[in-house]
């Protein structure tokens, strides 16, 4: 099982890469086999390849992530962070309130992604928001 | 599939009763066979006579818990909430950084939690921790 540290360290680097625009550093750090089920809800993504895709239509978007808090190990295979992936639009700022949860191989890589984020975590500018009644 | 405002609305109710140690608050938030990993990595507690055992130990020990970002919903039947669970000892605070992920019923009742943390994130008073070399 791979070490807390190990874990904590991988998922830091996600955040590190997924920010600098590396979809090669993002893609490292899972498993020629993972599923990543972004958003979880839905159908995941298995394999390398459907992985590449997912990640290279999502850094299109151009958001930030930003730690919500400290990242969290575990006694098991698995490491979660609460963070917020921030796109800066002309209009003013949307801020998705995310979860992910990772599961880990044996060799340290990872097995599977969950993000949990619903509709109601999407903050969007004022002006945009539709008018509820 | 319950929506995304009651899921939060119950994780809300979940540490609001545990912060004023109200059980049977907690217990009836959750369906009657649901199980609970806490922590994640170990064996669950499944049904309501262990949780309510789990819960009554886990609640004698005095921890507050304090939500460390919003909580999230899900596109599924999943919400999620990083939170650190305090507790005061004469020698300083003991803070431990967790992540839950609770899964609900049709009816809106929690069937599943899984509690994400590792020794690695339980912080405790400078005098308390062990000398690493």
């Amino acid at each position: 099982m791979p070490n807390e540290a190990h874990m904590k360290a991988a998922l830091q680097a996600y955040i590190d890469a997924y920010n600098r625009n590396d979809l090669e550093a993002v893609l490292s750090l899972y498993d020629d086999n993972a599923t990543v089920e972004d958003p979880y809800g839905t159908l995941p993504k298995q394999g390398k390849e459907a992985i590449a895709d997912f990640y290279g239509s999502a850094m299109a978007n151009g958001a930030t992530l930003e730690l919500a808090a400290p990242i969290r190990a575990s006694h098991g295979d698995s490491a979660a962070m609460a963070f917020d992936a921030v796109v800066n639009l002309p209009q003013g700022q949307v801020r998705v309130r995310v979860i992910d949860v990772m599961t880990f191989s044996d060799a340290g890589l990872i097995t599977s992604m969950r993000a949990y984020f619903g509709p109601s975590d999407i903050e969007v500018p004022e002006a945009n928001q539709s008018s509820a009644s």
